[in-house]
C-alpha cells in the first residue's frame, strides 16, 4: 500500500465553491486563495459539480493480476498490447467517477496499409476535464532512414546494433496519456509507457534484433502544491524500488531533464519519471515493472484531481494556466520525441498524436508574475530540482 | 503604382456591424456572411470602432527613397540595420491608424554579452489587432557547432565556402513581423526581411566570407477570399517583378513548399513570397530588391484589414480561427527555420522570437468541418497551390 493516507485524509476537510465556467471572464481579479486550503468537502455539490463521495483511490497492488501479467509463454508484443489496453480502460474508469458532465469518446481506426490500429479516447470540453486523451496504439512498420538515424544518433547500443545500411521494420505498442483539467489547481498530467521493437526486415519470425521499454509519468502543475508533488513522486518512487532501487532516482533525474523547455530554462512542470532504451533486465523482469509504473498512475494523479477540481477560482488563474498550456505545447511540438517520431511516420494518426496539446493555451508578450505571488511560486519550482519525494 | 483600384473600390460599398469583444461567447451558431461582402463603411463607427476615413493605402513607390537607399559607401549590414528600422517604423504607422484602443508597445533591448540589440513592438488585446509584433533585431555573435551543422546542410554553396571545422562569426539584421487581427474575417500575416552575414572569426575587417538575403511575407486567412488573395500576390509580384521576372514564380512556389505543415498536408496559409541564400546579384541590386519587397507588405496587407476588421461574426468564427492558430503555432514550432535558429541562439531573447505565436489557440480533437462550408473552403485552399497572382 502506498503512503497516502496523509493527502487522503486532508480531502474533505475544506470549504469551497466553484465558479461556473463562462462566469469566469466577469470574475474579479482577486488574489488566489491561500494555496494550503483543499477542495470542497467529499459528496458536496456546487454549481452542478458534485464532488466524489469517495476518494476514487484504487491501489494498483490491490488489484488482482490479470492473465496477461504472467504469461510467459506468450510474446512479449502481445502481452505488452493486453497491457496498454488494460491500463487505456482502468484510467477511464477512474477519471470518470470525476466528470459529471461527460463521457471518454472512443474512437477505433486502423492505418490504411494494414499495419496498426488504435483507440483514441477523448473527452473534451468536459466540467472537471478541458481535454483528456488515453490513446493505445499498436503499429508496424518499416523505419524511415529518417527514424533510423535519429534512432542511432540518440543511443551508442543502438548504433551498434542496427546498421545505417539495411533496413528495419518495427512494432510498438504503447498507451499515451494527457489529462488537462479545467480548474487550474489541478494539474495537467502525462503518462507513456510503449515496448519497441526492431526486426531485420522481413524476418519477424526470428524475432527482434533489439527490442527495450520507454515511458514515464509527469506532473504539470500551474500552481504549486507541495504536497501534491510529493504525492505524486512518492506513488512512483514506490512502484520504482519495487523492482530496483535505482531506478527512481535515475528516471526522476532523467525526468526533470527530459521534460525541460530549455529556451526558457525551465522544467515543464515538476517531473515524475522517465526513460528509455530499457533493457537492463529480463523483458519479464522488466514488463512486470511496466506494469506497477503504469498501474500507479491512477493512484498517483487521480486523488490529486479529486482534491483541487471544486477550488474556487478567478480569471487570474485561468489566464495564468492557459499560459503555462502554451509552454505545455511549446515542450511537446518543439522537443518531444514521441511527437517528432509520430510527425515524421508516414500515415500516422496526427489527431492521435497532437491530442497531446491543450484544448486552449495562450502566449502572452512578456508576461511576468509578480516576485512572491502564486505564480512566481511555480516558476521557481520549474527552475530548480527539488527531490519531491523525500519532501 | 500596384493594381489595386479593384479591392479599394470594393470597400465601403456593403453594410456591417461590429460584434463587441466579450459578447462572442453568447452570440448564436449561425453560418456565417456571405464571403462576398464587404467590410463596413468607410468613416462609419459601430460598437466604439471607427471604420478608417479612408483606406490607409501608401504606395511604397510614391514614398521617397532615404538616404541609405543608395548610399553605396556605407557597408551594406549597416544600410541594412537603417532599413529594417525604416520599415518597422512605417509599418508601425500603418497598422495604428486602423487599431482605436492601444498603441504599440515598444521595447529596446541589449544582449547580455553586448553582442546585439533589438526593437520589439508590440501591440496586445487590441480591439482590431490582438497581437501584432514588429520587430527589428540587429545581432552578432559566434555560430554554434549546432548553426554551422545546420547552415551547411541545407545548401550545398553554403557546404561549400564555410568548412565544418573552422569558427565563424555572424551578423545579421532583419525585421520580424506577425499581425494577427482579431476578426476572425482579417487574416493573419507575417513578413520576414533579414541579411545575414557569415565572417571567419576574428576577422571581420576583412569583410565577409559569404552573405546573403533572406524573407518573404505570406497570408494566413482563418476564411478564404479570393480577391484579398488575389491583392496580397498581386503587390507581391509586383515588387518581384521590378527586379526579376523570375523571382516571384519561383518565390512563391518556395513559400509554398516552405510554410507546410507537411504533417497535415497542408500549407500554412495562402502563401506569397519566400526566399533564402539569395545572392545571385550585386549586394547592391539585392538590396534594392528588399527595400521594395520590404515596403510593399504595407500596400500588400493593411487595405486588406481594413476592409475585413468590422465584418460581423459570431462565436463559430472565433473558433475556427482559433483552430486555425493552433496550426499556425504548429508550423512556427516545429518547423520554422528562424525560431529554431532563435531557440537554439544561446542568450536569446525567447520573448521575441515567440512573438509570433498567436494571443490565443485551439486544439479541438477530431475538428471536421462540413463539406461545403467556408471553413472548409479554406481547407480546400491550404491542401492545394492556386496561382493567387492571375486570379
Amino acid at each position: 500500500m502506498v503512503a497516502i493516507a496523509g493527502l487522503c485524509a486532508g480531502i474533505g476537510a475544506g470549504v469551497g465553491f466553484w465558479i461556473a465556467r463562462g462566469a469566469e471572464s466577469s470574475a474579479p481579479l482577486s488574489p488566489p486563495p491561500s494555496h494550503t486550503g483543499s477542495g470542497a468537502p467529499l459528496g458536496s455539490e456546487i454549481a452542478g459539480i458534485r464532488a466524489p463521495a469517495a476518494i476514487p483511490y484504487v491501489d494498483y497492488e490491490d488489484v488482482p493480476k490479470p492473465a496477461y501479467y504472467a504469461d510467459a509463454g506468450r510474446p512479449m508484443h502481445e502481452r505488452m498490447e493486453a497491457l496498454v489496453l488494460d491500463l487505456q480502460d482502468r484510467l477511464i474508469e477512474a477519471l470518470e467517477t470525476l466528470e459529471p458532465s461527460r463521457r471518454f469518446i472512443r474512437d477505433r481506426w486502423e492505418r490504411e496499409d494494414g499495419k496498426g490500429y488504435g483507440i483514441s479516447c477523448v473527452l473534451q470540453d468536459g466540467e472537471v476535464f478541458e481535454k483528456a486523451g488515453v490513446n493505445v496504439s499498436v503499429i508496424e512498420g518499416t523505419l524511415t532512414a529518417g527514424q533510423l538515424r535519429s534512432m542511432r544518433e540518440r543511443n551508442a547500443q543502438t548504433a551498434q546494433k542496427l546498421s545505417a545500411t539495411e533496413e528495419y521494420e518495427f512494432r510498438v505498442a504503447g498507451v499515451s496519456v494527457v489529462v488537462h483539467p479545467r480548474n487550474p489547481y489541478a494539474p495537467t498530467a502525462h503518462k507513456n509507457y510503449r515496448r519497441f521493437e526492431v526486426y531485420r526486415k522481413g524476418a519477424t519470425e526470428s524475432g527482434p534484433v533489439m527490442a527495450w521499454f520507454g515511458g514515464g509519468a509527469d506532473l504539470t502543475p500551474a500552481y504549486l502544491f507541495a504536497e501534491d508533488a510529493s504525492h505524486f513522486h512518492q506513488t512512483l518512487k514506490h512502484a520504482c524500488d519495487a523492482h530496483d532501487t535505482k531506478y527512481y532516482p535515475q528516471f526522476k533525474a532523467w525526468c526533470d531533464r527530459y521534460f525541460a523547455n530549455t529556451h526558457r530554462g525551465e522544467t515543464r512542470g515538476i517531473g515524475g519519471i522517465f526513460f528509455d532504451d530499457l533493457e537492463d533486465k529480463s523483458p519479464e523482469e522488466l514488463f512486470r515493472f511496466v506494469y506497477d509504473a503504469g498501474s500507479s498512475f491512477i493512484s498517483a494523479y487521480v486523488p490529486i484531481v479529486a482534491r483541487r477540481m471544486l477550488m474556487p477560482y478567478t480569471q487570474r488563474e485561468r489566464n495564468w494556466q492557459l499560459i503555462r498550456r502554451g509552454h505545455y505545447a511549446e515542450f511537446n511540438l518543439v522537443y518531444d520525441r514521441g511527437t517528432k517520431f509520430g510527425l515524421m511516420t508516414p500515415g500516422a494518426r496526427i489527431e492521435s498524436i497532437l491530442m497531446s496539446l491543450p484544448l486552449t493555451a495562450r502566449w502572452e508578450y512578456m508576461n511576468r508574475p509578480e516576485p512572491g505571488s502564486p505564480e512566481d511560486a511555480l516558476l521557481q519550482a520549474v527552475r530548480t530540482t527539488t527531490n519531491w519525494a523525500a519532501a
